[in-house]
C-alpha cells in the first residue's frame, strides 16, 4: 500500500496561471492549499499576454494590481487596422471612461511576469508548492479526493482542483474528447524598442487583420520591449501533414500585406511555432470531489485574448462559492463542497462556453476575404470609439471589484455580440 | 446597290427600355428619330420592376410619372430579412423624407406597364417606330451613321443609337466581349393579391437574403397582384452543365428557408427560367457614329434593381447633352454629334461602370453563409431607417428633375459604398 504522503483540504493539479490563482483564491478564503505541478521548476512559456478588465478587476481584488502596473503597460488604444491596406477599421481608447466602466485598467503584461506575480503571492499566503509531481488519476472515496501520481504517491484532499492545461489528463474523468486543431499557426516574439523602432501606434495593442492571417504588436515592460505575435493559417495542415506551419508558410502567409506587417515578421522568434487548439465547451466539470478550472475546463482560442482572463474570473467565482459556507469560523464543512463546485460549474460553464464559442467566430471574422472582407471593414469602421455594445459582455462593469457574471452565468445587460447572432 | 429606305437624323436600335427612353429624350429635343426594333411586336417579357428616385425622377422630367403612378405602386418600405429565420436586418422608410432627399417618389411597375408608357410617349412625340428590321452593323461615311440590316435594306443617320440590349449585335464594334454569366437563375412570377394572401409586408418591397439564394416581393398594380422573383446558384451550372438551373434546383435552394420563403416560390411560373448575365464595364461606347446606351453599353446584375433605371439616366443625359447644340435654332448642328456622344460617353462611362461593379459586390453580400452572414447581419442592423450613407450615391438628390450624376460621373459627395470599399 503506498504511503499517503500528503493530506491537505485542497490539491490543486497545475501550477500554470489557473492553478496558481485558484490556490491563491482558496488560500484567501482560508483553506489549506496544496498545488502540485509536473514541470521540474515553476514557470511560463510565451510572449506577452493581454489582461482586460475582467481579469485586471480579480488582481485589483487580491491587492495584486499594483505589481502588474509596475512590470507591464497600459496601452492607449485597441486598433484593428487591414493588413492589405493598413486602413484603420476600429479602434477603443482603452484609458478614461473604458476603465471607469469596467472598473480596472486594460494591461499588457509579460506572461512569466504575471504567472511570478501570482506565484510569489502564492508563496507569501501559504500555498505548499511541489514540483515533479505527475498526477495521473482522482478517485473520490468518502467524500475525499484521492490523487494518484504516477510515482506511486497518493494526495488526498476535501477537493482536487484540476488545472492541467489544455491537455488536460484529468478532463478525462468528465468528457472523452480532445484539443481540436484550429489549422493556425503562431509565432511570437519579444524584441527590445530602440531608436530604429518604427515609432506608429507604440503605445497601442495593434492588431492587423488579412485573409488567413493576422499579427498582433504591443510594447511590453514599461515599453522597452515590443511583443509580436504572427498567426495564420497552414497550408499543410490542411494538406493532412503532421508537421505544419513551418517558417516557409510564415513567409508566404503575409506576402500580400503592407510592408509594416511583413517587417513586422522579423522580431518573431522563429524556432517555436505554436499550432491553435481549443476544445468544444463541455457542461460538466464536476466527478466526485474533482473540479476542473481554466484550460482544463473550457481551454479556447485566443483571438479575445481571454485564455488568462476566464481563468482568474474563474478563480474569482471559486472564492465567491466557497467562502464562508466551505470555510467558516468553525473550520472546514466538508459537506458544502459538493454544493459549492456545482455552484461554481453553474456560474461558470455558460459563460466560458460562449468566451470560447465567440473567440472562434470573432477568429473567423479577422481572417475574411472577398466580401466577407468587404462587411466585416464596413462593419468595424461602423462603430464609434467609445461604443461598448460588443466589449460589455465580456468587460462586465464594476461591481466593487466582483467579475461581472450575473446568474445565468452568460453575461451582461447587452447581449449584441458575434456569438448571439451566431447562434 | 440596296435601297436607301430611310434616311434620318437619330435612329435607334432596338425597342426595349433603353431605346424608347433614348429616343424620347432625342425627340423632345426636336430630332427626327426612328427607331428599329429587330422583334414583330413591341412588347416586354418579364414581371415587376423597381424604379428608384433617380430613374424616377428623369420620368417626371417628361411629364410620365403621373401615367406610371397610375398604374404602379410606392411601396411604403424596403425591407431586407434573413431568409433562414426571417429577422428583420435593416429597413427604408420609401416616403417622406427618402422621397423629399432624392425628388421623386420610389415606385414598382410592372415592365410590360412601364414599356407601354414610353412606347406611347414616343408615339405621341412623333417617333417613327419599325418592326422587324434587324440591323447587323454599323459604319460611319461622311459623318453619317449608315445602319446595313439582315433584309439588305440600309438606314442613315447623323447618328445611331445602339439600344440592343445585353446581347448586342452592335457592340461588337467596340468591344470583344461576351455576357458573363454569374451561376445565379432567376424565377419570376405575378400573382393576384387574395383574402388568402399572406398580409405580412404586403406594401413593401421584401428582400430575403439567404445562402446562395434570395427571394424578391412586392405588389404591383395598385396592389391588386404580387409579384415574386426567386434568385439562386446553379449547382448544374458549377458543374459546367449546359442546361442549368431547373425546378428541382430552385426548390433545393431554398429548403433551409423560412415557410414564408418557401411558399412564395408556388407564386412563381416556372415555365421560363432567367440565367443572370451581366458583362465587365467598358469605357468607350462609341464607334464612329455609333452610340451605344442601356444594356448594350452596361449590361449589369440585378440586385440594385437599377438595369432600367440606368437607362433612364443615359436618356436624361443624353437629352441634355444635345440640348442646344447638336440641336439648334438653325437646325441640326451635324459638327457637334462628335462633341455630345463624347461628353454623353463621359458623364456616364464612369457612373454606370460603378453601379455594375456595385451590383456584382452587392449580390454577393445577399448571398453568404458562415461568418460572412454574421458580419452581413450585423452591419445591415448597425444601420437606422433614414440613414441615407449607402444610397446617395446611387439616387442622387433633387437638382431641378436632373439626374445627379455629378462632372466627374461617379456619384455624389458621399463616397461610402460597397463598391467604394471593394476597390
Amino acid at each position: 500500500m503506498p504511503d499517503r504522503k500528503t493530506s491537505t483540504e485542497v490539491l490543486v493539479v497545475g501550477g500554470g496561471m489557473a492553478g496558481l490563482a485558484g490556490a491563491l483564491a482558496l488560500r484567501a478564503n482560508g483553506a489549506e492549499v496544496t498545488l502540485v505541478e509536473r514541470a521540474p521548476e515553476f514557470g511560463e512559456v510565451g510572449a506577452g499576454l493581454q489582461m482586460a478588465p475582467n481579469a485586471s478587476r480579480v488582481l485589483k481584488r487580491w491587492g495584486l494590481l499594483g505589481k502588474a502596473l509596475e512590470i507591464g503597460v497600459r496601452p492607449k488604444h485597441l486598433v484593428f487596422r487591414d493588413a492589405l491596406t493598413g486602413e484603420e477599421l476600429t479602434r477603443q481608447t482603452l484609458g478614461g471612461e473604458f476603465e471607469e466602466r469596467y472598473g480596472a485598467p486594460y494591461v499588457v503584461i509579460h506572461r512569466s511576469d504575471l504567472h511570478r506575480i501570482l506565484l510569489e503571492a502564492c508563496q507569501d499566503a501559504g500555498v505548499r508548492l511541489a514540483n515533479d509531481v505527475v498526477v495521473e488519476k482522482v478517485e473520490t472515496v468518502n467524500h475525499r479526493g484521492v490523487a494518484h501520481t504516477s510515482s506511486g504517491d497518493i494526495y488526498e484532499a476535501d477537493v482536487v482542483i484540476g488545472a492541467d492545461g489544455l491537455k488536460s489528463t484529468l478532463r478525462a474523468a468528465v468528457a472523452q474528447d480532445g484539443p481540436v486543431s484550429s489549422s493556425y499557426v503562431a509565432y511570437r516574439g519579444t524584441v527590445p524598442i530602440t531608436p530604429e523602432t518604427p515609432a506608429a501606434d507604440l503605445e497601442d495593442v495593434v492588431v492587423y487583420l488579412g485573409p488567413d492571417c493576422h499579427l498582433v504588436q504591443y510594447p511590453l515592460r514599461k515599453g522597452e520591449l515590443l511583443n509580436t505575435v504572427a498567426v495564420f493559417k497552414s497550408p499543410s495542415f490542411e494538406r493532412g501533414e503532421e508537421q505544419y506551419g513551418g517558417v516557409d508558410e510564415l513567409e508566404a502567409a503575409y506576402k500580400d500585406c503592407i510592408p509594416a506587417v511583413q517587417l513586422a515578421l522579423r522580431n518573431l522568434a522563429t524556432g517555436i511555432r505554436w499550432p491553435m487548439y481549443d476544445r468544444d465547451p463541455i457542461e460538466n466539470w464536476i466527478h466526485g470531489r474533482l473540479v476542473l478550472m481554466g484550460d482544463a475546463a473550457h481551454p479556447m482560442l485566443q483571438y479575445l485574448a481571454q485564455g488568462a482572463c476566464q481563468a482568474l474570473e474563474d478563480a474569482a467565482v471559486l472564492q465567491d462559492s466557497t467562502v464562508g459556507s466551505v470555510f467558516n469560523d468553525d473550520g472546514v464543512d466538508t459537506a458544502a463542497w459538493d454544493r459549492a463546485i456545482s455552484d461554481f460549474n453553474s456560474a461558470r460553464g455558460a459563460r466560458t462556453a460562449r468566451v470560447q464559442r465567440t473567440a472562434r467566430v470573432w477568429g473567423e471574422s479577422w481572417h475574411v476575404s472577398g466580401v466577407a472582407r468587404v462587411l466585416r471593414n464596413l462593419l468595424f469602421k461602423s462603430r464609434k470609439d467609445g461604443d461598448f455594445q460588443y466589449n460589455d459582455w465580456l468587460y462586465g462593469q464594476e461591481d466593487d471589484g466582483v467579475p461581472a457574471v450575473p446568474a445565468d452565468g452568460t453575461g451582461e445587460m447587452r447581449t449584441v455580440s458575434l456569438a448571439g447572432t451566431h447562434a
